[in-house]
């Protein structure tokens, strides 16, 4: 009864979450865009990236398939998890897709009206993508828990990180083959500009920014924001660790972190309302509601003063006050649930959560000062350029290995604190509380890509330049917000990872996993050692995939008769073909490698030994991936400086130098490093899956 | 009584390997150099070296001096046995370097003869240094052990860690900072070849050779090659994993590593005296009875057709034959060992010594394909310059990734094999076994800078370009056989790693490391974070330093009149001070983080975060370095096998961008890499140090 209440509960607030995507993506897709090219371009992108996903999802499907039949070993149940899991991760990356393709154009076309409109349109796909996919998987949990038990639930984890494995590998290659193609051989040896419609790789580019950065940033959120919550329950239901007399949490340690995330919806949905205000003014049913509510809000002078700056169109804060009203709303939640629930222990709860909230945040602020040119870091790596692209390599190099060190000691922190606050249920609702606020975080870096998508199409439909520079501005602060994204992605990685990896071991019966034993430590060394050799692969597809790119666009340049002067037209299709067919065959590989070897180590070498592969794989895998996205970012970023004028600007040596530290930080930062958050989550939910094996 | 006669047996064996130094040096330096300018150079040199010793060694005498006063807290024993094992280290280095640097002269001044001379006196160099290491690590061992009990010989071995990386991580700083001054400036900007007199940082570059590829490598190796056996002796005395009966080795699992050691310095000459036969020829007293027995073993047709090939000159195989027979002789004698000592269990124990040598072996071949031009990964890396820097980076980067995984495996099997052969002690004897080898590795690996020195003196004092042909192809010979060596430490000091962490968490009276509990976790993160903090450190102080060196000759240059056409005098010793001074200011930090990461950690978080915190630092300090060091040589191979004129050879953009691969690469291989080997080992030397406070 009480368990039935619960779910009902969670279904709704998911629900609510897919209503105000739904009412969002209704009113955005009223906008009418009045250039038919735009028009055009953007269907082409759209069909582009929906292709992709078809491809990848038949392949997929296979494998969902082969791999449910095993699970039917293990009962119906898990079977249905699994598959329940995957399918709402791959109809959250199809819907986002969906969403973000569309909203390019509008973007593009708005621009011409002005930067609020602009942004307004873009954040609303932002926002459509981001609260499309913390909704979904609210449901998708409350749906499988209808039927399974908690213990099961595992499988449906296993099922959303499965699929964003995929997603976050093929999405990664795809956008970086792409990318590299389209730069090196236009840009470089063919001289024309970014963007330009007479390079053959232009569309795969802008197809490419939606698959690596909409679909596989989906997939990777929506996975961790499920998983922290799997791993939150399975270890709630039987933690004895907050009351003295040794009961077990049981209905509360579940019901406590589905609240907790849904009360996370209604946070994110606050943020996304004051970034954009206007948004809901003609949204039926709702609309006028929070209109109302609004109102009342706004007659407080401090939300008056922020409102009034935010309606001046100061994007890069309104972005941020969203995100900090939802965190702030998220912590005051947080606080009246754990009373509620917990009532003795409320306020340790409390402040467990609030430190994964707190922790999230600060990480995000130390990426933003790593990888943002306001900051000195970037600068320095920029300055290097003075002396050629090596020093400029290695100062981001040592740059992104310094910048593992905050958000590992913040990391640390938390964990240590929300555990002698509440045990590991503390713990894994760091983990919960962290990506509680997902819908708006998300929101707010799905609207990244839209606004790079929407000034390619600008400049390729040859609209005045004004809205290119209006998208380019977008764009420009979506890079530095993004940066909270990525922390938060990276955090709640380590954290859930963490959480599953304690409910792995109880699953599995340890009783300890300890590294005196040999098996353990070989365990540790080799999940140590899996994260470079994943990154390795992930690199060299890139650079094979990028490598079919230059010599097809290098092809189309020669053979297609009159293609520099726009009388010839060139074969968009065929570049979108080889990087859809490299991301698919190389995407293979990784993800074996990833679902195999927790299960080959735990087969060969024990439970005990598994438990230290995923102890080495934690670990490594995390700074790694720290280490990649800022290097990646740090050398993106300077590149930008320079490119703004800085050091000598645009066709110095200054640039060319910091070009090749941008090259090379490309695949570290969208491929490879994000890749690595999934990895990791991925393998501690096999090993949790199959535990029952060994207990 | 058993003791004492085993402490003098492991003192005689010591002094064999320091009376075979001894009389090679004799025959070596009582050849004379010719050339007046050979012998200037040499000297100026020489004295560049020292100097750079003596002011590092007057720095660490403070901070050595400091940290025995702490000592004393411990008692008096303990003191004295850092003290030792401080001046040991730094003797070793010292020596090293006094010999090295008389070396190299002398092989320019030989190669005018033939190849067959220089190798000769290039080897003869190298074997006196790897000799005199083992030589004096034996002594230091049996002169401490006369007078501390087995614990306190931790104590020793944390004096020669101390003192390896400061001269590690000095001497690193030092190397890269000329070369980078040297190439930067006089190669590309002023456009005048390597190792010219008219370039001011030229002597401070041959100073580096020798301070890092000579003292740095001898420290590196002689601290593996003590702890090794510290921590062997360490976990012997109290091991009951070999007897049913529950005994304790006690003796004689003191006794075994120390004569398995011992063995590996009469198998280590057995090694040299096949590459240079003639070396002996005229040492008094040993070389005649020497001469007779080798004089019958070369009746057998197999031993008479490999002399055969040496005698004809064929350096490389020369070389490798010389390991190999090390390598098979050692074998051969910790068989007979190994019955003699544990009789019923002595098979047991053979096989896992025999998987360290094996391993060890292996990890070499392992890192010559990856490294050496003669294979198709650096080939690859030298193709993907066709498409510029950013792909030489990416190519080589992701190879160095890869390359970690077959060494990792290669542990991970020999540290499995020997502990079920063996338990622990089988472990930490297969360290010592991979270790026993030193005296010869290290001469292989020495000879390569002498013959380096050689070519950069040879090209000063104007020799014929013959001379600088032969010490070129020595150089390369050395290269890749140097792989073996590094692949033997970065091995050694995983597995000697392993073994002093075992030693430390039985003196810390730890029943289990559980990586459940959130301290360890935490412990494990901030261990796996500290080598990539490590890292990004001294590449960075390598950059500082390059400036500061770029600063001056530009200078120079700029303000010495005449300096370009040869009337003007470089003031070569202000480039050795900058060199020398920032090396000093700049090993600071690392150094100091090594040494007290442990300490604050175990304080603060106790024992078992501090088992974490070693676990994670072994970990993934040994993926990082086995990364480093193979990047690092891949690029370095790579620049050379285009510049033998393939890809379109020097001078073209092919061979702009793999020279950035080998300036990225610089620091990687020969500061950050190499200190990352002894950074895993002093942490936790240091955490068993300070165990007994825990216990």
């Amino acid at each position: 009864m009480f368990s039935f209440s619960l779910i009902i509960v969670t279904l709704l607030l998911g629900l609510l979450a897919v209503a105000y995507a739904w009412g969002i993506y209704k009113k955005m897709s009223a906008f009418e865009v009045g250039e038919e090219r735009v028009v055009e371009l953007s269907e082409i992108i759209h069909k582009g990236a929906m292709a992709f996903l078809k491809k990848e999802y038949t392949w997929l499907a296979c494998f969902v398939g082969v791999v449910s039949i095993l699970f039917l070993y293990r009962g119906v149940g898990s079977a249905y998890a699994f598959l329940l899991g995957a399918a709402c991760s791959a109809g959250a990356g199809w819907l986002s897709m969906y969403v973000a393709t569309q909203a390019n154009g509008r973007t593009a076309s708005a621009a011409k009206k002005d930067a609020g409109a602009a942004l307004e349109m873009a954040f609303s796909g932002g926002s459509v993508v981001g609260m499309l996919v913390v909704g979904i998987g609210l449901v998708g949990i409350a749906v499988s828990y209808l039927f399974v038990s908690e213990a099961t639930l595992a499988a449906f984890g296993m099922g959303a990180s499965s699929i964003a494995l995929f997603a976050r590998v093929g999405g990664g290659i795809y956008t970086k083959a792409a990318d590299v193609g389209a730069d090196l051989v236009g840009k470089v040896e063919a001289g024309i500009p970014e963007d330009d419609p007479r390079n053959p790789a232009v569309i795969a580019d802008n197809v490419g920014d939606n698959v690596g950065d909409v679909a596989g940033m989906s997939a990777d959120l929506f996975e961790s924001y499920v998983n922290s919550i799997v791993a939150a329950i399975a270890i709630g239901i039987t933690s004895t660790d907050l009351y003295a007399d040794g009961r077990a949490l049981g209905f509360w340690g579940v019901a406590f972190p589905l609240l907790l995330a849904g009360w996370g919806v209604v946070s994110s949905i606050g943020g996304c309302l004051l970034i954009s205000p206007r948004v809901l003014a003609g949204v039926p049913y709702l609309g006028a509601w929070i209109d109302w509510a609004f109102g009342r809000f706004e007659k407080l002078p401090f939300v008056r003063g922020v409102m009034d700056r935010i309606r001046g169109g100061d994007a890069a804060f309104a972005l941020r006050m969203g995100l900090f009203a939802a965190g702030a709303k998220m912590i005051a939640g947080t606080f009246v649930l754990s009373m509620l629930l917990f009532i003795t222990r409320g306020f340790h709860v409390f402040l467990a959560v609030t430190s994964g909230v707190v922790a999230g945040i600060l990480i995000g602020f130390a990426t933003e000062v790593f990888t943002s040119s306001d900051y000195r870091p970037v600068k320095d790596v920029a300055g290097s350029s003075d002396t050629g692209p090596a020093t400029v390599i290695l100062s981001g190099f040592s740059l992104g290995m310094k910048s593992t060190l905050v958000p590992v000691l913040l990391i640390c922190l938390s964990t240590l604190a929300s555990y002698s606050l509440a045990g590991m249920f503390g713990v894994a609702c760091a983990a919960v509380g962290m990506l509680s606020i997902t819908g708006i975080a998300l929101s707010v870096d799905a609207y990244g890509p839209i606004s790079d998508n929407a000034g390619g199409i600008a400049e390729m439909s040859q609209l005045p330049p004004e809205v290119r520079k209006i998208t380019d501005k977008l764009d420009s602060i979506g890079n530095t917000t993004a940066a909270m994204g990525k922390g938060l992605a990276i955090g709640s990685a380590a954290l859930t990872a963490l959480a599953l990896f304690v409910a792995y071991a109880q699953a599995a019966r340890l009783q300890v996993i300890d590294i005196m034993n040999p098996k353990v430590v070989v365990g540790l060394l080799l999940g140590g050692v899996l994260p470079f050799v994943f990154c390795s692969l992930s690199i060299e597809a890139v650079g094979r995939a990028a490598q079919a790119m230059i010599e097809e666009v290098r092809r189309q340049f020669r053979e297609i008769v009159g293609i520099m002067d726009g009388t010839g037209k060139p074969e968009y299709e065929k570049c979108v073909a080889i990087s859809t067919a490299a991301a698919l065959r190389e995407m293979i590989l990784p993800g074996v490698l990833a679902l195999a070897s927790p299960i080959v180590v735990g087969l060969l070498l024990g439970k005990e030994a598994l438990g230290g592969l995923l102890g080495g794989t934690i670990v490594t895998g995390v700074v790694l991936a720290l280490f990649m996205a800022n290097s990646g970012g740090a050398w993106d970023n300077a590149k930008k400086y320079i490119e703004e004028g800085n050091f000598g600007g645009k066709g110095t040596s200054n640039h060319a130098a910091a070009v090749v530290g941008d090259t090379v930080g490309d695949p570290f930062k969208d491929t490879a490093g994000p890749s690595l958050n999934i990895l990791i989550k991925l393998m501690t939910v096999v090993a949790l899956v199959i535990a029952p094996m060994f207990s």
